[in-house]
């Protein structure tokens, strides 16, 4: 398709252009150190990888997770009229007063971890519009929220978790899948926060109908990113592209999450070469999106929550990586002998 | 096989006919305290199974984890003479004296995590009897061995991680895992801290002629225990049933803690009830060890280092598991709305 001359998308387009590639320096410096530390080399599998993930992506040969960053993205949708979730909407604005009191499960996971924690209140109260009938979002206000969305980086991070919250938003998530990878819709939709066949059905339909709906639109990811929507995908591309920027990689937590990576992906391919699967979520076909993006998530534990507790627990196996990278003592230093021939 | 009318492994068979059971009432409390808890039921996966699965075997209905411990049981092996590892039987001390100075992997996975940590040394200096030519241990050894592993609860914990050190032991657990499943060696064989294919030949060679030297005494899982060997693999045997009487969940380590679970699972397959796996080792065939003792790891990141670290990253995610439970908000405390119908 094409664009218009000047669309709010282009500065979204440059900005991609600009982005830094992997700290070939800082790997193998990473490699160097691995090699020497008391443990036969390999020996740590994908512990070893992540600290080289890391410095990669930090840019800097002694990778850290010092303040690590756990933030969820609160959306709401208009495509929950059509009867796509096992909860009400109000549940939006009384989780995020859950989360404000520290009542939630990710609230622990990050006192667990030491991991800091923040939400963004992505317009609850303004409903994106529903997918199935119309737009989610204009094109200005899809930007302006993954502007706000980069705000997620402002306070400071090395590490950062993208998670999520928004009663329907697994609905437009497989909506986005279906849209980038192709249908039938119900290989995409899950059961969400626990939909029975009924209302599963109702789910597939209403992915069916905004597939319909916008089928003329749908060759260009920000433009499914913003008809298909969800403030919070919107929001969480912003900070996956911010986090590339400034050198900060980025752990995935599940099914909508990683939606937001995928339309980054449809993009090119490279834009989320920074970021790591959290963990395979229970809903819908995470498992055949991950692969798709050919990440291999860190975690498989059968989750299915959401507000980034995949990631964060993933967060605390990231965190052991960096401080065994950091802190294991060499063989010369431990007088440990070295392998045979 | 007939046992002598008063063998010193009569006192185990004992044992384990006096170990209790599951707590049902404590399940029942922790399910139903989870269906009021802030989420889906059913939403935070093996999260939800941990809860219970401490509660089951802690024996209340209150699960904690307020002082998880590793122990690490370090083992010395007659058979490293046939040439069956990469590194020399003298690293067994130097890492004793690494992991006593805070310089290996699992001294940071410990403080990351907030760990205890405590390293048995098994009689290092006096190596077992070359399995390939005689037995590792005799019965007394064997038993006195197993009391001493059962020391690992005395300091008091309520999770205990059992991993293991040992210069040849993956093939004293090769062994094993011949012995109890039948063969073939090669089946059950893996490189270990890193065998090019000349050692690994040496290595199924070596277990082969262990499996050939004893394969008259191989119907009694105990006898295997003692003959095929490994003081860490005995120790481990004793932890996990001290664990039990004392209603304290083990999390598994990877191949070799594995074995000595594999041995009493053959003895009872009760016996294990109260352990997880903790992860899926790299090492050899650990993924159908773990298969046929019915257990499902709750990590796979490709490690294969032993000393517990597999097990000790698992602690982590058990522990966010436990304060999930025990902190998270009820619906009615956090006034969040239950689902719809």
């Amino acid at each position: 398709m094409t664009h218009p001359a000047s669309s709010p998308f282009d500065d979204i387009r440059r900005l991609i252009t600009t982005m830094p590639g992997p700290d070939e320096a800082a790997i193998e410096a990473v490699r160097l150190r691995d090699r020497q530390l008391t443990k036969p080399t390999g020996s740590l599998g994908r512990l070893e990888w992540l600290a080289e993930w890391l410095a990669a992506w930090q840019g800097k040969s002694n990778p850290t997770v010092d303040r690590p960053l756990v933030c969820v993205f609160a959306g709401s949708h208009g495509v929950t009229a059509k009867g796509v979730s096992a909860y009400p909407s109000e549940v939006n604005r009384q989780m995020l007063e859950n989360f404000a009191a520290g009542g939630a499960a990710i609230n622990q996971i990050c006192a667990a971890y030491g991991l800091g924690f923040k939400v963004f209140d992505l317009a609850l109260d303004m409903p994106t519009g529903d997918i199935t009938e119309t737009e989610a979002m204009d094109e200005k206000a899809c930007v302006a929220t993954m502007a706000f969305g980069m705000e997620a980086i402002a306070g400071g991070t090395d590490l950062l978790a993208v998670g999520e919250m928004g009663i329907g938003n697994t609905t437009v998530a497989a909506a986005i899948y279906t849209a980038l990878f192709g249908g039938p819709a119900e290989h995409w939709v899950g059961r969400g926060t626990g939909l029975d066949d009924e209302g599963l059905k109702r789910k597939v339909a209403a992915v069916e109908a905004a597939i319909t709906r916008h089928r003329d639109h749908l060759n260009d990811p920000l433009e499914i990113l913003r008809r298909l929507g969800g403030r919070e995908v919107a929001a969480i591309v912003g900070a996956i592209l911010a986090a590339r920027l400034q050198r900060i990689p980025v752990v995935l937590d599940g099914y909508v999450a990683t939606a937001a990576a995928a339309v980054l992906h449809a993009v090119h391919p490279s834009t989320i070469d920074h970021c790591v699967a959290g963990h395979l979520s229970a809903e819908g076909a995470h498992q055949d999106a991950l692969a798709r993006l050919g990440k291999i998530p860190l975690l498989a534990l059968g989750m299915r929550l959401g507000e980034g507790s995949g990631a964060a627990l993933a967060m605390g196996v990231v965190k052991a990586a960096a401080a065994v990278h950091r802190d294991m003592a060499t063989f010369s230093q431990a007088g440990v002998s070295e392998r045979l021939s």
